[in-house]
């Protein structure tokens, strides 16, 4: 059994144990990043069982073989609908309160197995209880992260040399992620951010066939998917020299983000790290145009409990992966973010981005 | 007003218009495939809320400058949770009976949305009826598809000129996603699939560090995202001449796919044309090697109805786009997949997907 198996097997008992508490004889586990991190599993559909003493696999015959070779588990490869399949087994096993994960499950499939429930058997909403184990990450899981970040990192400096005047917001989404694929990322952790000029004033915009020109302003947000795990990064770049007025917008922000990332320290609140950064925006009348949180959990998936915003009241542990990412957006001219994915720690936290935080020009 | 905008009334106007029937005052819709198609939005965080005579579209501030630019509604943007705001506009119009996509909507936001009503107000799901409408496509919507599957191949041509003995699948995966980044994509449709030798015969493989040697077989699975529309085409080569076994299984494949699409003409049921696939492979013994359903429709998503497996009855209809993508997998061995992207005609279909299917030797 390798580690990771270890692993799965620990993050089962851990759940496992929590049944009764949640007055549930089994549950079933839908998302596919919960999927992963109690199979290992990272096709696209899987469903886990979990009783008190067995885990159940259900997936289609796509992945009859990688389900019969690498998941530890009873396998189930059923040909069409898996929820009856489901509901035999715990019909069988006479499973009567199934938890559901209510956080994911859609309203009509819900209905579906209620409606093909036996007498006497119930769903019971769980929520998002295994989101929140997943807050903390392991070892592993941090190392893995790490890998994630480093490989994004080196993908953003070797991107560097081919941005000039001329070239689109979409060869440069092009070659980011072409160089992340080269070092070995499976895949984007998400649609690569590249917005020039006044673009980069829309937080989320999609890079276009817009041509860099000389004097322009570049945001680049970009993650990748390595083994799983996410990483996620923001650095604005300028061709040529950055005029004053641009310059004092980024050491606002980049003043915020420190300030952020000090914050950070087990023990305190995501809210509170919102708070610290939002004082700084402020400070420098930027706060109405910080018009997002400061930054989220992520590792299986690139947004994770918890979001560090105004309200959330989640207390920061050593072990969770977050990003910091102020940002000033002003319309017709331009936005600034700078975003890092930063390792809470018992007495603050590591910055895991290695990339620099000066205004690069190039 | 863009000829879009006018579609995008036209849509509006033919879903109003069974709000009646649905026994609803006002229908709220949150799948962001769906909120794009009433209303142009692409962004991540929007609700559409469509009464007999208004549309109201609701998103958080990050998309405050893109909303109030580009969408034709009454838009509010809405710090923090948004379903407030939604209820409070329901309110506010007496809209009583809201439905809802009951096969998208999660069951808590079901329940938080119910727990929040009104006295006297209802929700009521209303399940699939828009994706029911995007099944059928418009000629605009013809065009994007056909665009992106024109693109799709080009990427896939310019690819072929890297691919040797040497190169890792992950380099083979960037080469393609780069090259459609290059062309004008937003992205790729969905993980392309690379899957070198054995690695064939699982039918989702995830591209990994392995390296091509002469004499291996490459399956390539791939889609492009173009103007919001998707392609998918699968395509096998072969570094060095395959042997005899391979170009058997493969022309079987082909055999089978070149069925399934003489099959395609409005008026048949989605069923048939699975039907008539699985026939060719029966007769090659390979139906137990098909383990998956002949295709699916596509459009703003790459999985869309109708679904070309056993148990289908959806009656194609000209306008309808779909894939033809048999395949057999022979664990340990190979796997040979074979799929165009075509276009439900009145007497047959047109195979939008201009790339050879001979057998490519590089």
């Amino acid at each position: 059994m390798t580690s990771n198996q270890t692993e799965i097997q620990q993050r089962r008992g851990d759940i496992a144990a929590r049944l009764e508490e949640l007055k549930a004889d089994a549950l079933l586990i839908s998302s596919s990043a919960n999927v992963r991190y109690l199979s290992g599993f990272s096709g696209s559909n899987g469903f886990v069982v979990l009783t008190a003493t067995e885990t159940h696999f259900f997936t289609d015959p796509r992945y009859d073989i990688e389900a019969r070779t690498n998941i530890s588990a009873k396998v189930h490869v059923v040909k069409g609908s898996i929820t009856p399949k489901i509901l035999e087994v715990a019909k069988r096993k006479k499973l009567k309160r199934i938890g559901f994960e209510s956080s994911w499950t859609r309203f009509d499939e819900y209905t579906r197995m209620k409606d093909g429930l036996p007498l006497g058997f119930s769903l019971v909403p769980v929520g998002r209880i295994i989101e929140e184990r997943r807050m903390l990450k392991s070892a592993n899981e941090i190392e893995q992260i790490r890998r994630s970040v480093l490989l994004n990192s080196e993908a953003f400096a070797r991107s560097l040399k081919r941005i000039r005047p001329g070239v689109r917001e979409l060869d440069v989404a092009g070659e980011i992620e072409f160089q992340m694929k080269k070092l070995g990322a499976e895949k984007p952790a998400f649609e690569t951010i590249i917005a020039a000029g006044a673009h980069s004033a829309l937080p989320h915009a999609h890079p276009t066939g817009h041509k860099l020109s000389a004097n322009e302003l570049l945001l680049i947000d970009m993650g990748a998917s390595l083994g799983g795990y996410c990483s996620d990064m923001t650095r604005v770049i300028h061709l040529g020299a950055p005029p004053k007025k641009l310059r004092e917008l980024y050491n606002a922000v980049l003043e915020a983000q420190l300030a952020g990332v000090n914050a950070v320290r087990a023990g305190i609140t995501a809210g509170r790290v919102d708070q610290v950064v939002r004082s700084v925006m402020k400070k420098h009348k930027l706060d109405k145009a910080f018009v997002h949180s400061t930054g989220h959990g992520l590792g299986l998936e690139i947004h994770e409990t918890p979001r560090l915003g105004r309200m959330d009241q989640t207390i920061l542990q050593a072990g969770m992966a977050i990003t910091i990412e102020p940002g000033a957006y002003i319309d017709g001219w331009a936005g600034i973010r700078i975003e890092d994915t930063v390792l809470v720690t018992t007495n603050g936290c590591e910055v895991l981005t290695p990339t620099s935080k000066e205004f690069v020009t190039l």
